[in-house]
């Protein structure tokens, strides 16, 4: 590998999450350029990498891994693949970006934290949460004392049901809007609070409105209580109409603070026309709406993929990693299991042989 | 009694609740006018008889229940006086307004509904959420299906701790700010779904700021299964800095909406000198402040009082009830008794002889 | 007339405005009670009856005046009819209440003053921001001295134009947007800061949009500078698409407050389906939209019926008089002669014979 | 000069501005990097030079222009000193960024326009507005007839007064808040309008607040009169209490956008003990505050700063040139004119021998 230049980057995927990838790192080219792609339908990869410029088109991974020069490589595939693209990306002695959740199973997590740690590589875990400028600023005033002992972390995602069909197979996404959303409310509070232990975790969901489409749960309400005192309270939901909402509130014996991704970044807009784009998942650009600018800048990115180039040459530690990815799994079992149970489950929680989360649910 | 122009009201209790009642039947003299006053404490009826102009005085409240031209008396008392005193004014053969939580234990909230019905008696439920006009109005939405088929109900009531001190002591009270301040949200997401039986209730609380002041919670969330598939989900807390906090949030298959009686009513505002008032527990008017314009009426409390002074008269039939009271006090103990077990109670749950709800938690 | 009970009100006009004063008078009990009105298209005024339960109805105002009970009558007709109206009321000796703007000319408006001072009778001006809760409040923290010595107060309304046909013919409105809106924030500015003189008016004004259905401004701004070195910044339209706006900023040497009567007081709301109502001149109620609650409360007319009922019983002083309107109707003037000559007006500003304020601008 | 790696920038001045240049240059490492800085006082180059690294440091910035490998000079430094500094570069053969205002005089704009122009290099003008990134995303509605037609464009800058001393003495800078604020609302709303030829100008202003300090105006209003029936509206003040203010709005026959910088992408925060920064100018950072999270980015300072770069190594076309800049120099000197008229000014309006813009006020 090369240390000078711009940390050369290969992406599995081609779709909503790979399109998310290229383009954030289009925007730091200092520290990244991608030169491949690699994705198996025909016409995808192709499609990306001409939108960005990106060289080098494979329909195989495993060829991609070949690429002596490729430094980093970020799996955007669906999670159940991310296990063994992660344990053939180290083995091939490239550093490893994955998309969120970790894994399906923790058994997977482990086997991935493994297997990177053996080949000397980084498992990046590719929790954009961390690096979402307005949460960032939360976090800065916390540490600095303004909200005084924090006693609760809020984060909330929400929208009208994921962008690609796979998500509501629970098979190949291991789980619903808990799942796929609970997952970066379950990183912050746990990042907000610096990483506390957890003692318990509580979970309430259903499926309320999609039951036509999944057996996943569409909306979930979790408590998390850690050790140091304060609790985390997490909701998700594949039923909210109106676009995206992404939000936190942070309590502190001293203080409080808002923030809000979307509402509370936006344009209030009127148009009897519409326009070109609002932000992702926004039903119409028609009426009033809630636009918003410079949307991947807006979630954090760019700052991302700069941040994991630069681990990747040793410049800095990786702020997000499979372990956060672990701990992450660890509580999507026993939130399913507690929405099952009807009780807070205490950690560790690491029941042998789930197949998927959500299986502690509906299955239990 | 009269049956002509304004219903004469009494007043039980001579501060801060009781200023409420004072000043919202103030603003609808057609409807209702307070006569009377009676608390123990010297001077302190006397003093509010004259800030309102209210002619008659009394020490004990029994001498206030003797004067025949009364027809309405409105308990503003600790709630562990709500029993006696409620009992008392039926048996004088007046109708009751009882000031929330409706009582500390079932068993009393029974004897409060029976001995009003034996008496022929109104016992009104001074629940204020049922007539705050920005809810009114998210409700009448809801009901004419702009949101489709209702999923969750939040609502949020959060400051920095009581007005009195008797708050504070849960063998006075009977428990904390969940007790406090969630029995509103308990009375609100019943009442926005139209009463559908309740399932279970779960609950987290703890006390995180306080600890030198109480025993009681301090911050508490509770999760509410419904019988139509709708949740609700109640924060509450004592901890919170920066003024009150008073929130709806409604998701629904079809849209959502959000209505905030405080900054999302307030004028912003910077003030270099100050000025009189802002808002309940504002802990300053300088810097940058969010003032309410006429509380009372944002809250609801006077269209609540023309309202039961109009059920008095038989011209309205209660909006809410001594069983809307006796419904919240049943979640108020399933909910303590959740936080203890780390489970979710279902409904009915009516354990014999529980002194205060408080202790199913603490003591249980 | 009676002293005892409600005032006895009569109402002229049965549309968008009289039905404003109708249910405003409906919430106000025990100050008022509409028991006539009159109007001349057949069915009209019938409608209206029914809708408020008005017991008596008529087809010519003379007839109405000749009720002796009646005390008090409102004026909802057009512009160019308030004078003669209000000449006919006092010369029944009854109390006048003019919707705004009190007159097309100042001659008109001088005889308007003249007359209801020489019979005895209050000329009361229909100018609801003065009762605007959320204004009132704003200026309640200005005259604390919460905001410093005032040195600009900025009010805007805006939407896409108006209710009744008669507003885009300039010959019955005597102008456009500046006149139908402008009038608000003139008499909203000089009220704010304590009735200063007025030295001099500026305006700029234009007919962006509805070229087609007006000759009149749809768009204006006017500057105006007071005697006491503040100015009013006043920004009216009739081409704001997206709903109504009502908003003011006051800038003070010590602070600033913002209010907004309709994005700042709603329950920001996403309806795939769509509902009853949201607000005066919405567009739509499917998508996002602001709603409002007690839209007519939160204008404040309620207040002001009650408030001039009261004072046709001599209980209060009138906030609002026809020397205000009179007042309003110079800046008027200014405001259209300054638009022609691109330059600030020197008040007072009283050119005789004109016979629209608009004509100052058009044929100036 | 190279062409090849990170364009190579020297500052002139070292103090507020010249810190926004140096931490922006840095943010965009692969376009710019800062290698000198040159400032007559004693230790302030010094100081910038330690806080961003730059190796290089001068106190005559004639030195720093002998600097070979330097290919582009930004102006920090007093309005008066623009013109000469920028000739001076420019005969020097570097490209030169110069921050608002161009200039004192016109003369002094046409000066550095002809100068840039003979001498082969690139005058840009630094009017960050053209890449806030918020109102990048408005004009981009706009642009796609999102809002149909515009009729009027307004921009407001507001605060308590600039954050160097040499502002408030009008030899120096020529003018007051209109000037130092005002150069960016009219280079906003001329930009957004697509450069459209200017009509007239309308100005109000005043020294309301900081007559101790300044004979400047400390508030002003300028009504500018575009050439496609559209208008800009400008309000800018050194007198708003509470921090920075800095909004648009945009309105169109077909629909009106909003877009705040400050109270429009904060984290409301409360705290009681306060934390390190919040934004430019607050005054405060305990109870209610309005914290931005990286505030150079979305003021788009490091977006522009990359733009310049990309500029001279002639990979884009300025979007801010000494054009524009001159021609907010005729709307400054039309708008102080206009002041003390008291009328609207046409434009070309160039008069000959002003020595600085509010002469034409003050002496005029």
């Amino acid at each position: 590998m090369t240390s000078q230049g711009p940390v050369k980057v290969g992406i599995i995927g081609s779709r909503f999450e790979a399109d998310i990838h290229a383009a954030s790192i289009q925007m730091v080219p200092d520290a990244a350029e991608v030169v491949a792609v690699a994705s198996p339908t025909p016409g995808h990869p192709e499609a990306l990498a001409e939108k960005y410029g990106i060289p080098r088109v494979f329909h195989d991974y495993h060829e991609m891994l070949r690429e002596p020069d490729i430094e980093m490589i970020t799996i955007t595939a669906p999670n159940y693949l991310h296990c063994q693209m992660t344990c053939d990306i180290a083995n091939a002695g490239k550093h490893v970006v994955c998309e969120k959740p970790l894994s399906v199973t923790i058994e997977e997590a482990d086997q991935m934290i493994d297997t990177c740690e053996r080949q000397g590589v980084l498992l990046m875990y590719a929790e954009e949460l961390f690096f979402t400028p307005k949460y960032v600023k939360a976090k800065e005033m916390a540490d600095e004392g303004a909200l005084g002992k924090l006693y609760m972390v809020k984060q909330m995602e929400k929208h009208f049901g994921p962008h690609s069909q796979w998500f509501w197979d629970v098979d190949r996404s291991g789980g619903g809007a808990f799942m796929d959303l609970g997952c970066h409310g379950i990183a912050f509070c746990y990042w907000f609070l610096n990483r506390p232990k957890i003692k318990s975790v509580y979970a309430q969901m259903g499926t309320y409105v999609h039951t036509d489409k999944t057996k996943g749960e569409d909306d979930s309400i979790c408590i998390i209580e850690f050790e140091n005192n304060a609790r985390g309270l997490i909701e998700n939901s594949w039923a909210r109409r109106g676009g995206m909402e992404d939000r936190i509130e942070v309590y502190g014996e001293g203080g409080v603070t808002y923030a809000d991704l979307h509402m509370g970044n936006a344009l209030p807009t009127y148009s009897e026309y519409g326009y070109g784009y609002a932000v992702e998942k926004a039903p119409t650009t028609k009426g009033w709406t809630y636009p918003v600018f410079e949307e991947l800048w807006n979630y954090g990115f760019p700052q991302e993929m700069r941040h994991f180039a630069r681990c990747t040459r040793g410049k800095e530690e990786p702020a997000a990693t499979g372990e956060d990815g672990r701990v992450v799994q660890e509580v999507l079992y026993a939130g399913y299991e507690s929405a099952r149970r009807g009780a807070k489950v205490e950690l560790p929680f690491c029941p042998i042989g789930v197949k998927r989360p959500i299986d502690l649910w509906l299955l239990g």
